[in-house]
This record gives C-alpha cells, structure tokens and sequence, in this order.
C-alpha cells in the first residue's frame, strides 16, 4: 500500500481525486489539503463521502504533506504548484500536478499565456501525463504535468495521426464543448444554473490557454509548426466534454486505413474505445470513468476528416488521468481504481 | 462465483443490474433476455458498456435460463413474473422479482391495483426485500418482491418509528419526488425532454400503486389499519428520489430520542446514512449507489415530525437493493458489489 | 403614459421588471438603478435585451429618480427599502417594494426573522400585494409590499378555503418547491450547475422567512391563530414554483363544494387558472406568466384535501404580480403588458 | 384582420405558430388542423394555452381550410405538404410550408435526401423563405418553403460574405448544436430525458437533410458549387440553436470589413443582432424569439474566420421565421407578432 496526499482537495478536480483513490486498492488516501477549509471534516465539504473517508482537511505544510504520503496530487490552480513541487521533489516525493505549470516544455509558451514561471528547470525533468501516448516517459518520472482537459479531448485522436503524417496541419480545427465543472467550483456568474439553463455559447474565442498546450504537442509530433484553430463551447451540464475536430487529408487514404492507424496505436490501451466509422460517441458513455471513445468519418468528395472525441472532463480529462499516470509511475496495473463502469443512464 | 442471468435486461433497471453484477466480485454474469433485443449484443444497446460485456441479449427460455444461471434477477413489468417464476423455483433457483407481483402478503390488496394474480400461492412464500428491515426472512427465502422505489424511500425512515409506536398513523403524509428513470424506458411524452425542461408537476395525484404496497406493510407493523397520504411529483432530472414525509407526534418526544429510535435500529446498517437534526439530505449525494440517507425535523410547536429521505430510485430504489437482497440470500458480504461511491459533482 | 422606474434593476426580479415594463403599452420606463453597475448600458448586463433598451444603469439619488419616474418598483434585498421608501411617499410617488420590508401588518413579526424595522410607521399604510385577494386595498395605496413566491404560491388557492371555514387550521402542511432563480443572481454554492445537476432537496427545513407572512395572512382570514407547516425544497431548474398543500377537511364537503369555492372567490380574475378534480398542474404551462394554475384531490377517506398550485416564482411571484399591483393601482386594465403567453415547449 | 389557419398544429412547430398567431394584432387564428388530435380542444392537448384559445382541433378538409382561412401554415412532415399545397394554391390562398417540399429549386436535390416529389411545378413558384435575404421574392410569393432551423442558422452570417466572394467556399465547415425540440414531438429514445441528461453528441454525422438545402443556395450565391462540411449535434436542452462555422478568406481582409459586409447587408433589418468582433452569442438570449445573433473571429494568423451564430430553432428556426415571412406577404409590418422579448433567464 502506498501513501498518497491530495493537495488542493475541495475542488471539483481534488475531490474526484479522493473519491477515486479512496476506491483505490492499492493505495492509502493519507492527507488531504485545503486553504479554505482546513480544520473540517472532507465529508461535511463533500456529504456524498458522508461515512465513506474519515480525513479532515489540512492546511498545506510541506513537512507535514512529506511524513504523510509518498505520491502527491496537486490540484490547485497555477502559479500556486510551481512554488510547491520543487520541496516536494527534493523530499524525494512523486508529484502529479493537475494544473498547467510543468505542462509545457518550453517556458517561453508558459509565460506567453500564464505568468513568468519560477521553476523553469522542472520543465525538462517533467513528463506529458497524455497517459497512453507518453506512457514510457510518464513510467520514468518523479514529477507529471497532467494535461487540460482540452488537451486530452482533442489530442487523443489526432497524435496518431498526425505522428503518421496523414494529416493536413495547416487544417486543423477543432471545436470542442465542455461541461460546467471544467470551469471548477469557484464562484462565477458563468456557471449559476439560470444563466446555463437552455444555454450553448462559445466562450474565449480569441484564446484559450489549453491552445498553446496542444500545438506544443502536435508540433513535436509533426516536426512542423502547428498552430490550430481551437474554440471551445459551454454545454449546459456538470460533467462531459467533445471535440468535434477537422482536418484535411494529405493524401488518399481509405477509412479503413485511419481506423487501422488508430487502433493500432492505441492496441492494449484499455481506455481508448474507437467506434466504428460513420458511429458518434456521446459524453454520457464515459461519464464518471476514465474511457475516451473516438468515432470519425472520412469525407471523400470533400477531402476531409471528422473526428469526434468524448471524455469526462473531471475523469480522463483531470483526476482518472492522474491516477492512470500514478499507476504508471508506481508500476501497479494501469488499470487499478479506475474500473467504473458508466451508468446506462 | 456463483452465476446470475437477468431476465429483462434492457429497461433501465435491467441495465442498472448489468452494470452492479458486471463489478461483483462474487458473480459471473452469465445470461441476459430481452424481447425486444434478442439477437443483439448488450453494447449495442448501451455502448456505455462498450468493452466491458460480452454476452448478447436472448430470448426468455427456461430451460437455457436454468441451465445458465442459479440466481435469476426480473425485471420485468409487473403480470409477466407470476408466469415465469413458479417454473424458475421448480427448477431450484433463486429469484429477485422487481415487479409488483409478490411484493403483496395479501393478493386482494395485488388485485385491487394490478390485475389478477395467477400464483397467489408464492405470495406466502416470496420475502418483501427491504433489505434493513426484513433481513431474516431474506436470507431464508428463495424468492425476493423487491420493493417499489417510492416505498423503499418512505419506508425505510418511517418503519422504525411506526414500529415503536411513536407517529399517529392516521397523520402520514408523503410527498415524493422523483426523477424520470423511474418510468422506465418505454417511450412516453411524459418523459420526452422538451416535456420536462423547467417543468414541475405531481402525477397519479388520485392513486399510485405503490400506496397500497406501503399501507400493507406500515398496516402489519403499526398493527392497526394504516392509509397513508401519497402524492408522488416528477423531477426534471434522471436519476433521484426524494420524500418529505410528515406525521403527528403520539407523544412528547426528544429529536434525540427521533434520532435514537432510527440509529438504534439501523445500526450496523452500512447502506442507511442519518443526518443529525435540521439537516435535509440530498439525491446527488446518492446517486449511483444503494445508500438511503435519511434527515428529519421535529416541529415541538406544532407536534409533527418532518423526515426526508433520499435513494437513488435505480440504486437502492431497484437494482442496488436487488443485488442487495441477493448478497443476504447467498450468505455474501452485504456490501458486495455495491461499494460505488458517489460522484462529488 | 406614465413614467416608471426599477430600482435595484440587475437583479433577476429587477430584469423580469424591465422585461414587462419594456412591452407594457401604458409606460415609459424611464429610470434604472444598479449599485454595482452603474454607468453600465442595462443591456450590456442582459444581453437577452440587445436592442431593445437603450437605459444605462444608475446610482440611486432620490431627487433624480423622483425626477425621472411617478411610479417605483423595488427590486432591492430586505431591509434597503425601508431607508428609501418614506421619501419617495413624501414625493407623491407610488411604490411597489418587492422585498419583504412592507409585507407584515405586526412588526413584530417582521422583526422576528429580519431585523430591526426603522419605518414602522407605513406598516400600517401599505397594502399587501396579493393581487386577487386584496385588490381592494391595492387600489387605494400608495405603497405595496408585494408579496413573497412562497406566499403567493400556498395562499392563492388556501385563503378563499380558510375565509369559507372549510378546513382545519392546525392541519395546514406546505410542501413548496422552486426553481433556482428564487434565490437570486447573488453567487453562491447552491446555484452553481455543477451542485444542482440531478439534485432535489429540502432547505431552511427549520425555518424559512416566508412562514410568517402566510401564517399572519391565514391568521386575519381564519380569525384564529395559523401556525403552519411550510417545508421549501430546491428544484434543478431556473424558473417555476409548485406548492403541494395538505389539510384536513372541518366538515364533510364534496369536490364540488371546494370548486366553488374557488371558482366564485376568483370569478373574473383572469390570471387564476382552476383544474379539475384530479387533474395536477405544471409549471411549465406558466413559465414566463403571471398565471397561477391551482388543481386539488379530496381524499374522502381521509378527510383531506391535496391542493396543487403552480406560478412562475419570477412572474407572478414576484415581478408580474408587481407589474399586476401597478395596474390596478392606476386604474389601468389589470391585463396590461401581463399577456405573455406561455412556450408550448 | 386576415383569417389564418395551421395545419399540423399539434407538432412543436405547430404549437409554436399557435402561440405566436394568438398574440398577432392583425390575425384571427381561425382553424387548427391535427389528425391525431382531431375534436379535442388545443388547449386540452397544449395545457400552457389554458383559457387562451377556444379552438378544437379538427381533420384535414380542403373545402373546410378553404372557407375558414385565408393564408395557411403548413407544419406538417414533408411529404404531406405536397399533396395538399396544389389545391390550397388553386383556391387562392397564400401557402407559408414549413417543411422541406418546397424549399429546393432543383427537383433532383430534394430527391437525392427525401422522396420522388409529387409537384415538382410548384418549385418554380415557390419562394425560399430565409426572411431577410429574399425579402423580395418572398413578398410577391403565394408559397413559401420555409427554411430549415439549421439552414436559417448557418446561411444567415454565410449568404452575405459568401455572395460578397470573400470566403473560400471549398473550406467551409458548420458544426452545429441543436436542442432536441428540433427533433419535434413524435417519441424516440434520442429525446427520452433520461438518454439526454449529462449527453452530447454528433449525430447523422455521414450526411444530413439539411445540407442539401444549404449547398444549393450558396452555390447560387458563391456562383460556383459549394459542398460544405455540415456536422449535427444534439444538446441537453429544448430550444436554441448555436452554428460555429469555419471558413478560409480569400483575401487579407480586416474585422472592420467582415463587420460591414454584415452590417450593411442587414442594414434596418430588426432580427439580426451583431456583436462586436469576437464576443460570441448565446442561444439563451433569443430564447422565444426570432432574433438572430450573430459573432465572429478573424484568425489573422490562420487566414480564418470563424462565424457563431444563434438562433432558437422553433422560433427564427420555424414557426417565428414562417410568421414574418406571413408580414413579408402581406405587406404588414413585418415585425407584427414577432415583439416577444427573451427572458433574463
């Protein structure tokens, strides 16, 4: 049994977190930390956990954070992690980090949608936590830049294909529409339920900071400059994300050989589901778990594909990565805590 | 292991039971039937499943039923049970009905809601499955009438106190709400979403079938005719059922001895949540599960008791508590298979 | 024309006040305030209004709104009013206050569960704005206290049957459920998407501030002191209000009888839409309106009737009772700019 | 007064019409046709119109719909409308169709996605009722084929800049987002409350009837072919429309010169909003109107635009977009009917 801590706990991220690794069979949910509500009971924060985990949540102190666990979450927003994780590193812990802060490789693209960054030299030593695509990296590293949920929604399909050279970079669109917990449990207009009652809307249209994330990635796959057209979507709804993404073909090539690629690619990945061609996946399939289902569609007379990807924002695209990514790190089945079988409704 | 069929698997909480007997660890999931289906695979219908089943949908034939299984689960609508289950207990099997039909000690009171009963003789047989509340007669049984879902929400709260004599039950009241799984499946407008959106309303406001199940059994433990109040209402919303159910005090009495009473009884019930004074519990926070989260209030001006209740009306409310029944009767761990914990958001 | 003013006109009551407002054929709206968005264009805030208002929002200064409007609505949280309200009745104009300030007769009351009243003396002088039942009142005064949502919903159909005698007054139980927007646009943990999607529950289970005003409403009508139960509940939606009331019966009376009853108290109100027996209403059927749909069940055998009332807690609990109230109190047809007629879906 | 009659009134749309063509100043609604529904009042099937409207729905009779109305609705599924709208047109009467029998001039195309057409003489005759862009045609039409909601949603930002030639037409891509009103009234698993919630998904993603009908007026507009990418979602919600459409520019051009084309085009027409560069619509905030809003992104970097505009699909959609089109004809103001103003929320 390993010893694990969530940092930032009360958060839509932290508490799916806890509620996945208290299911965990490998693993000790140890401490749990909140600004807000330290001193308290997590159940009285969360009463679904009502006689399901009897931690109160802690103040962050590291001393305090390293006795206890071994493998720490940091759910908390950015800036905040890059301040923490160093400590931690040096106590010899594992960290996943759930915000955007060792994401990146390259500091200047951090800095040019965040905040000047003041532990660049973690970003070398970080891996990618996209789970089935970096998995060799992700088994070799102490700290894990866990991905934006975008990020994950969108790239799952398309690194495959782009790795492969089938697709037309300059073409790449992808517009994706997200649940209200992406947004987290802080307070905002945006996500009262009378202004999402009957609404659909696209929001930060001129820029999204998951943008820069993904086009990092790509043009590694590439080894060509990518620079997509990404526009996300506000779904009326707590938990789902889409991507319907579009691209161009580089040359013809039949459904059966883009299905080819990407089962190929994802063979033995027990959390990637392809559907059949012409066969939409819908969120409600992967709620609550850590699946991602692709279905695509092969334009001819247009030239183009469609690509249609779903997850749960809160699982794949947040905390069922996370742990798919500690399991990988400890070397347990990639699989442990994250056997949930979504409701049929 | 021991292995189980499901006979009506594709209404909602046939699918509901695939899903619990897919993750029991005691269990090989071995035969499913529909009518409707037959021929196809399971995933098919519920590609939430996608992955995770490999059995496909079969017509009902009891020889092929017997021959598969040794724990059968209906769920069926009402009047199709009594035709199928006598031959099942011939055969030496188990049997969790979700239908009405042997829920009922007294056919009159079946036939005066439903229609004729063609097997009045198992009606003395068959165990009402309120798991908490007839445990004993569970083990021992080899046919279960799994309890309506309205009645499990009211009933579980309300017995303890009926039992110790505490209400004036000419006085009960129960105004429940529930969401739209509990009618099923099966197309109706009432459930088409346009129907429902912003929408609010009670519904069999002159008679529920469910009421006389309650008056029987609230009639043998109160020993005294009991004819409730119920007035059920439809939530905009899948999954969730709660009732405010209030009642005239007989005598003075403490919260803490309200408390007590209920504490008392359920103790050493894993599924039964109580929430100290004044505290309404919520659907969310059991959604998924087979937990029963109960609160109350005591109004001393007015001397009425006000208890809420919450279930998951797929969960506690139909197949958690079927799988339930099944853990008592096979001597498994109670818990078995039903250690879902329920989303934070 | 004359000229009208919403003080407090971002708030979601305040919005629906211009909404009416901006379609009523009788007034100029002239004049809207906003503390917190002052300076800002009233549809920059809504942008539902685009191009149909051209006000900007204003700080709140007695001579310019007494300049700009003859008649004031107050859309402003309890306990602001009472400090404008006796200026603007010196200036000769009327008002209409939304929040509970001008609601109680006894102080006392008022004081109970708000706080310290500093204009005790209008009390006296201000009508209660239940439009049907006090039109009387509300055509002769200068201020109204326009009712509560609750109150509206559980008075309108209890007070002709309280008045008449025909039921027992400590029997009375409201079991009241609203829609989200009841709370208001203030940020909270409640309203947030995220926490209300598939949630049902119970709130201020010990005490909501509306009980007060119904029970000294039902006192005056019983001439014997009302004490009673009132349990509010939370719907997962924006808009819409049902109260399901219970009450025993003072003497054998038929279906027929309360029908009457009904019907003759609300003769020629054109917003009171009467069931029949048996027949629940929705609130769905008046989202966006000022209608009140009432259905009732008598339960013979238990001497009890089931009163079903629905409004829009917005419309005519809260702002098309207020645009109402203007109307009779200026003489208008009570109709004007209230002829919205509900979505089919 | 014009006597006006709906045949189909029972569907969404057809509700939708009633509603509208109650409160129109210049209208007497004068007969409503449903089979299903035929001698029960309109109100009884449509409860939200209670006391509203004191029409029975009738059968379908030539003779009858000629005597009563003087212009006639048609809501009815295509295929139908064929076979009536030739006798219709004889007797002189004025023709607004709502599905797709006469929305194409090229018989071929509507018989590539719908069925061999019966009247194929009428297409000549009959105008395209996209209200703001054949304005012209449509006042001298005696029959109009009302467009479809997707087609309304996309061609409304698309026709002018597309006839203005400053998009590439071989780049176009429309992904769409439909509430599932769209999917009208008849019963299917897809709009089962149950099957929705916490859902989203593409659908019919090989091909759609809608694009057709687009493809055929852009072609007109772009005077070379267009085949556009048109992918289709389903959104948890009843009513609103949201259409993000991708586009390469044919030329370096400026967000000022995207603004004027639109604004120009649409100069003094009352339902098209415009928001400044880079602000996106909400369908919330046309909800129950005919608005149309409309935002768009210049990528400068990408050569891009992307255009986002709303609608709600039973308003713009259907049923409000046939009653302008119904002022067009008769050369009433053509906002006549049309003043709904969206609630705040």
């Amino acid at each position: 049994m390993i010893n694990v801590g969530v940092v930032g706990a009360t958060g839509y991220a932290g508490a799916e977190l806890v509620r996945i690794l208290t299911g965990h069979p490998d693993v000790n949910l140890t401490i749990l930390t909140s600004r807000q509500y330290a001193g308290q009971p997590f159940e009285s924060i969360y009463p679904a956990m009502k006689g399901l985990i009897g931690l109160d949540c802690e103040t962050y102190e590291l001393a305090r954070v390293c006795d206890k666990a071994d493998v720490i979450f940091m759910a908390l927003p950015h800036k905040l992690p890059m301040t923490f994780v160093p400590d931690l590193l040096k106590n010899g812990k594992k960290v996943i980090d759930l915000s955007a802060d060792f994401r990146f490789s390259d500091p200047d693209k951090y800095e040019s949608v965040y905040q000047p960054h003041t532990s660049k030299e973690l970003l070398s030593q970080s891996a990618y936590g996209l789970s089935e695509v970096f998995a060799d990296q992700i088994k070799q590293a102490q700290l894990i830049g866990n991905p934006g949920c975008y990020a994950t929604c969108i790239l799952l399909p398309l690194y495959p294909l782009i790795k492969e050279g089938l697709l037309d970079t300059s073409s790449l669109i992808a517009d994706a529409k997200s649940g209200a917990s992406g947004a987290g449990r802080a307070l905002s207009l945006t996500t009262h339920i009378c202004e999402m009652t009957e609404s659909f809307k696209a929001y930060k249209v001129t820029g999204h900071r998951h943008k820069p994330e993904m086009d990092e990635i790509l043009t590694a796959a590439a080894k060509t400059p990518v620079d997509m057209t990404f526009i996300p979507h506000l779904l009326p709804m707590a938990r789902g994300m889409e991507s319907t993404t579009y691209a161009s073909l580089k040359k013809n090539i039949t459904s059966r050989e883009i299905r080819d690629c990407l089962s190929d690619y994802y063979a033995g990945c027990p959390f990637i589901r392809l559907h059949e061609h012409g066969k939409a996946p819908d969120t409600a399939h992967v709620r609550g778990t850590n699946f991602c289902d692709i279905g695509f569609v092969l334009e001819e007379t247009r030239n183009r594909i469609v690509i249609m990807s779903v997850i749960d924002n809160l699982g794949k695209g947040a905390s069922g990565q996370a742990v798919h990514n500690m399991n990988l790190m400890l070397g347990l089945d990639e699989t442990a805590g994250l056997h949930a079988i979504p409701y049929p409704v």
